[in-house]
């Protein structure tokens, strides 16, 4: 193939598109002209993004004008209700190129954004931004890529600017989300006992910075529970290893009693404590904690 | 002060009891003789504990005598129900001794064991064993302690026997279990969240195995999140530091909805979710999630 301009050869970073200019879209857009990439911006309400366009972006007259600069065209929008409302008058300019979209939201938008696509034969990756905004573009930034195959072989190059784990998961476009929402789920079910612990231990008299050294050293025990749980829930058997279920449901209800006892919220705890009533009632209580994975998946 | 016996120096390990023989109190047994200690030990129910007599351990015939065999007497059993029926009336054997509860409970029953001790004006220590029944003994194996100070410093030598991290926390004797029980909130929630991720990354396809790395990572950025919410919860005040507790909340609910499309139980992140929704009715979504900590305490 001929190239009419020989300065820009095969191997130069190709150009990209970044619809969607918040803290998480001027982000990306930092990131791929940090790596080198041409890149178009383009932002519903004007104004936004001069910082972008300052460090070499181009800005796009329109939404159309702006997806046809690019082979690639990423958005990242608050929600699916806001993407969907920006792609759906885009379908035709989208036309051979690839979509991109690492909007945060559940499995369940991510498959129907992607039926859209389908609909209109457009070539469409879904994806998930692991880490922070300032995170985004280093090294050890994980982000996620669900959907074609092909699209995301063809843009892994430009993908890896954001984050060198560009992890592409499978053509299932809900992957991506998937995974966000069960990564999501451990750390929330963290976040919530973190701020229930430092709750406790100030309504008994402890200072929080005297127990955040003990709690540091919960975060060091987790990891080899994760190992386990994950060989657990994959074979589905569920032998006891030192404290069984019946046991820590015991602490579970200990813990309760004491937050009741000081007047606590208990809403997280509670919910739990119905979850292990539930899994011994089921005759599970001489097996693992983890076949709580099966009690849960029990109400499908 | 002449010695007697010339072979019992005072820096000799000095003679201990241990009550009641489950696993635990099997493990400190083991402990105490490894280090180098006299012990005697007792369980109500005959038969129990002939592993550590092999080693060295003497059975005393009754409650009483194993009482009067040593200045430090040991109890360790279910819960303080059991250990409450064993220690009424030793009352009187205990006088002039140092009794170290390590039995597992609410700091309300440590208090209330710790009360009844002063009434009899016997020396008390509540403690309690932060890990599994096998780390007992080794190096690194945690126990609180906390109540009289005197009898803590007199029997620190025995005590650093079940692990050198022996810790004492203060005067009040809830303290021990207090800690205990702030871990095991902060743990129980990484728990609970933990089961609830594999559940849901299966119900959407995923491997549990395939998780497990990605869950491994979020273990790794909880430490700092540990200090900082920490120092927020110390000073009071919460201002947002990148993500806030407005968008954090949206995570769960994305999380809510994608376990509910699913028909999987959300018993512990619908009460998260009601904490969350609390919050930002009080006008915290803005600020840090840390925040939390103020919201659970409301209600008291």
């Amino acid at each position: 193939m001929t190239q009419a301009h020989p300065t820009t050869a095969p191997t130069d970073p190709a150009p990209v598109t970044v619809l969607g200019l918040g803290d998480m879209g001027r982000s990306l857009a930092r990131a791929f002209l940090a790596a080198g990439h041409p890149t178009t911006v383009w932002n519903r309400s004007p104004g936004k993004g001069e910082d972008v366009v300052a460090l070499g972006a181009v800005r796009a007259a329109s939404a159309d004008e702006a997806v046809r600069a690019s082979g690639l065209v990423v958005v990242c929008l608050v929600d699916y209700d806001a993407s969907d409302a920006v792609l759906e008058p885009l379908a035709e300019a989208l036309e051979g190129r690839v979509l991109a979209n690492l909007t945060s939201d559940t499995p369940a938008r991510s498959r129907q954004t992607a039926a859209w696509a389908a609909k209109h034969s457009l070539s469409y990756l879904d994806g998930a931004i692991m880490v922070p905004v300032d995170v985004v573009g280093s090294a050890e930034a994980l982000v996620f890529h669900s959907g074609d195959r092909a699209a995301y072989a063809a843009h892994e190059d430009t993908l890896k600017a954001l984050g060198e784990p560009a992890t592409y998961l499978g053509e299932d476009h809900g992957l991506a989300a998937a995974y966000d929402m069960a990564m999501l789920d451990f750390f929330y079910g963290a976040m919530g006992g973190l701020v229930h612990a430092f709750a406790l231990a100030r309504a008994e008299g402890i200072e929080p910075a005297s127990l955040a050294p003990y709690l540091t050293t919960i975060t060091g025990i987790l990891p080899p529970i994760v190992e386990y749980t994950a060989e657990e829930a994959g074979s589905g058997a569920y032998p006891a290893n030192g404290a069984n279920l019946g046991m820590m449901a015991a602490s579970v209800d200990h813990i309760l009693h004491t937050a009741k006892d000081r007047g606590l919220d208990v809403s997280q705890l509670a919910g739990l404590k119905s979850l292990t009533d539930r899994a011994i009632a089921q005759g599970r209580g001489p097996g693992s904690w983890s076949s709580l994975v099966e009690v849960i998946a029990a109400d499908r």
